[in-house]
Formats: structure tokens, sequence, C-alpha cells
């Protein structure tokens, strides 16, 4: 954690952070909602004008041509390899720029300015950098953790509540693998209210529960794969919605992945009944109700082709009960049918 | 070096490298010259056939669309993150497929099977992967270290002598890094015999000159430096001899470059001037007379934009004497226009 910076005045960490850097090494990568964001951040004169690289807003453009178009501007304005790039951003900033980052000459600096709690909580901590490709989310991609990682809540405050929810089901997700005390913290959370000072101690332990599990296992070979919770099903679920260009939030899907999933938690690990029916009451009332874009087999063939699977099947983290997890159960088409069908 | 292995046999220990990996998981890297070499080791049934890859050769198809092309086919052919991508050619080969495997799906598996001299003692090992972008050699890529790399000098019987040499000139920079007794074995050795029996120990001690260095800073922050000699200028010469369309070896370019910075050394390190001039005449007896592209003053341009370079000016990697490197050299333009000069 001690790469990441909770704070209620990124300007001043930033300043502080970019200190001995001149500005002609200084880029920023925004997308059409965060350049406002970093006229404040920038605005006394600490990069040029020029050097900030607005991308098109929306998972389309988390695309090899953004990033190329990325690369390009590096190359023309003469970007060397110890330049930084600056990532103002939800996920999708975050993530593509730390690709092109990763990448560009083999490796620049690279610091993330999440703007969005889902960028906060999940996608510019941890190294996971990538763009879809191929029909595919994430398809390519590197681990290669920022620099800097600077949370300011205050970003949140012009978020409206769809987005401020989608970002709330990964801190459901790291309560439900914290444990009971922390679980309990998140149910009685209001993440409405996510941009009040308040509210920052709740994501820097939200952040804190990832980050145990990331230093455990950066590449993802072990126990990283607790992270995945909700997310075998959730990514199926949000491929059909970037296919179908259906609209649906990466929190809403992975919501809908957590009921799946904890109820095969209830069919395989013993995971306590009445919690899966407490969490899966809680996300029905949160979270707009679940359309089915695809049929539940459709669903499970995208699974097979996840990147986290191998060929012994579809492989899910489950959990026993709240703070204990169990990686790689590896389930049946038919057990997974049924666990869809609860959505 | 204990992923590296130097044999006669390539085909039997790739056979053993890659027992336990199903062929559906094993996928090949090679060009059109380098297809034949991939009967001869997978025609036993290792691999399927369908899962060759066959790219271009020729610098111009070091793109990102050649990479976006072998994402293409591991994608269409449900490739896993346990799936192995074995590339079998030169640097271009090793360099792309590294690169390709490094990023997909954030990583996998990926061994290299050189098939010249010059990616055998070079291009191959130490874990830089990269394409050419944007005008520029190598702009973007990855360290990423092959979990093997199986070295069998058969491969460079059917190869023409210019190639050879073009090898050899990294296994003279290597004999300059090594020291006085390295050196004199390269300087009588035939890199026309470069396929025999006996000249296989002189790659294995090259290839230890350069795994020496990459293992104490495997991302060039420092030391790693050192085997930039001779590459400062030959970059710079190679890039335009890429823009021109001209025929010209990437060795004949770091000869060039050799003679150049070893004439720096001289004026600025120390270098003694009778082993500058007996390099000298060694490389105008062994390679093509140099034919100027561009001006020196272009040349310098073009250095000025290397990513070795930063803002502080042009960073040579200077020789004391054959063994004795000094990283981080900063020379004036009139300085390396008179280096330029002497080619």
């Amino acid at each position: 954690m001690n790469h990441i910076v909770f704070t209620r005045q990124a300007e001043v960490v930033l300043q502080e952070k970019l200190t001995g850097t001149p500005p002609e090494s200084i880029f920023i990568l925004a997308d059409e909602n965060t350049t406002a964001h970093c006229r404040q951040l920038f605005g006394n004169g600490l990069a040029r004008e020029e050097h900030l690289i607005v991308i098109e807003a929306g998972e389309a453009h988390k695309s090899l041509e953004s990033v190329a178009r990325i690369w390009s501007v590096l190359t023309a304005k003469g970007a060397k390899r110890n330049s930084v790039l600056v990532n103002v951003g939800g996920g999708l900033v975050t993530d593509i720029g730390g690709f092109a980052a990763s990448c560009f000459k083999r490796g620049i600096r690279c610091m993330n300015v999440p703007t969005t709690l889902l960028s906060q909580v999940d996608a510019s901590v941890g190294g996971k950098t990538g763009i879809n490709f191929g029909g595919f989310k994430n398809e390519i991609g590197t681990f290669s953790i920022p620099e800097w990682v600077i949370i300011d809540n205050r970003f949140l405050a012009t978020l409206p509540e769809r987005q401020l929810l989608s970002g709330f089901a990964e801190m459901l997700k790291h309560g439900l693998l914290a444990g009971e005390e922390h679980l309990t913290e998140i149910l009685v959370a209001d993440p409405a209210k996510a941009a009040e000072t308040a509210f920052l101690p709740l994501i820097q332990k939200s952040v804190a529960v990832k980050e145990q599990v990331v230093e455990a296992d950066p590449t993802e070979r072990g126990v990283r794969k607790a992270l995945n919770l909700g997310h075998t099903a959730g990514h199926a679920i949000e491929s059909v919605a970037i296919a179908r260009n259906a609209e649906l939030y990466h929190g809403d899907a992975v919501a809908y992945g957590l009921i799946a999933e904890l109820y095969l938690s209830v069919k395989k690990t013993g995971f306590d009944a009445q919690w899966y029916e407490q969490i899966r009451h809680f996300i029905r009332r949160a979270y707009p109700a679940y359309h089915p874009l695809a049929t539940p087999d459709e669903l499970y063939e995208l699974m097979l082709h996840d990147k986290k699977n191998d060929r012994a099947g579809v492989n899910f983290t489950l959990l026993e009960k709240p703070g204990t997890f169990i990686i790689d159960n590896y389930c049946e088409k038919n057990e997974i049918i049924e666990a869809l069908e609860q959505l």
C-alpha cells in the first residue's frame, strides 16, 4: 500500500510526486469526462497543455487503436524512458494508460489518479492493465504496478449514483473476501455519499483488502484468483452486454455474478444460505433488475473462453464463509446453468 | 543461464521441455524462412499443424499489425494462460513473438528457438521483446524472460555468410566487453564456420557475456547499458536504412557503430588507439564498405530520439580498455559528428 495515497488534496500530492520531473517529461491521459479534472490537477503549470492526451470514453474505445494513438503522441512529442504518464479517469483510462506506459520504450513511469469509485477501489490498483481484443475483455495487457496511485474521493462528487453503485459492487466483493466485520460495514454504507470525507476510510479499507491479496500473488498464479469472486459469471454477462451494445455497468455485472457464485458457494463449499439470501436481497434492492441478454447456455460458453479458465473447465473462486475463500473450484455445466437461473 | 540450453539436438530438448503440455496448448511462430525448421522440430506430432503462425519476414513486418495477427490467431484457437508460444526464427520472430506472448492474457508461456547467429547470441536471450513503431526500432515492447531458449547452431548451416557476419558483430561487441582474452578468440574466429560443432562453445561464451550483464540489471537502469556499445550510433544508421529501404544488416550497423564509439572511447575514456585501429581494420576487412545514407548531422538528430537517451543529451557506453566499460558518457554534438566521420 505504500505507493497508494488517500487524500482530499490530489493536486497537492501530485505536485509533490512530480517534483523534479520537468514539464516536457510529463504526459497526461484523460477521457472526455475527466479533462476538467486535469485542469484542476495541472492548472498550476505542472504540465504542458499540449501533453494532454484525450481518448474517447466508452468500452468500445478500450482498444488497440486507442493505445496506438497514445503511443503515436508519445513518439511525436519525444517522450523518453524517464517520462511519466499520469492517467486521470476511470478504469478505462487507467487500464489503457497503464498498458500504454508499460510497453512504450519497454516501460515508462506511470501514475494513476482514479476519478470513479470503481477505479479507486479496483481498476487503478493492483497493476493489471489491458485492452479489449477480438471481442474479449482485457484480452491483451500486462502486470505493471504504477509508481503512485493518488485516491481523492472528492472526484466522486459529480458522478451519477448509478456509477457509484458500479464501484460499490467491488467493495461488496472485498467485504465478502475480508470477513463479517468489514462486510457488515459495507452492507450499511451508502454509496451515494462516496464523495464525503467520512467515506474515504471505507475506500482505504477496501483497497487494503485487494492489496493484501495482490502483494501475495501479483501475477495471479494462485491466491489472487480470490479477486475473481463474482467475475467469472460477471465477465460473461458483461461480454454479452458489450457485444449487444446494451447499457450495463461493470459493477452491475459483478453484482449479478456474485449472486450466481454465492449460490454455487452454498451448493459446493458450504456457504451459509442465510448470508446468500441476505446478499442476494441487498443486490436486488440496490441494483437494476437483471435483464437476460443471453441464455445460461450462451453465458456458459463465454465462461469457457475466459482467460482465467484452462482446459479443465470453468474455474470459480467460491466462499466457505465471509473471509474464507477457496480458489480453483471447477463446476459442472449443469451446476453453472442452475446458478445462472437464480439471477 | 540456466534457462538457456546449448545443443546440437534442438528437437530432443524441445520435446523434453514440452513434456506434459498438450498439443492444443502449443503454438508456434515462424516466418517464411523458418517454417521448414518447424517441421523438423515438431514433425513428431508434438504440435498441431494449424497452430503454426507464419509472419512475413523483413523489418517492415516487425509491426503492430503482425502482433495483432498473432493475437487474433491465439484468440481464435482458444489459447489459454497456460498455453505456450514457441518462437522459431531470427530476432524478428523472437522479438515479436516474445512481445505477443508477454501481453496475451497478460502473459502466456514463451520459448525461443533462435535460428540465426544474431538471434542466438543476442536477440533471443535477455528478455527484451519489441516491435517497431512510428518509424522507430523497438519503440514498443516489454522486458520478459522466456521460459526456455534452445540454441542449436546446426540451424546456421543454411544461412548466407552475410547473415552470419551480422550476428558476428554482436559477438565482437561481447568480446570487447569481456576482455582481451575472449576478444582475441573472436578476432581469429571464422563466422563462416558458425554451424560447426566446434563453434558452439564460442556462442555459449558470447551469450554468457550478455547474460552476466542482464542478470545484474534486467530492465536496463544501469549496467545493462553496457550492451549498447556500438548501438547508439548503430541504431541511428539502421533507422535511416529502414526508412530508405536500403539493404543493411543489423550487424553491419553495429559494426559501423563500434568504429564511431571506439573512436569516442579513444577521445574520451582513454581507450588504446592501437586497439581502436585493429578493430577498425578488422571491421573494414570483414564488413561491406560504409555507404552514408544520411549526413552525420542527420544521424545525430536520430540519436537524440533514441529511447536510451534522456534530456541531458546523447548517452554512450564507452570503453576504457577491453573488458572495462563506462556507461552514461554524454558526448557533445561536435564530438559525435567527428566520430561519425571516421566510418
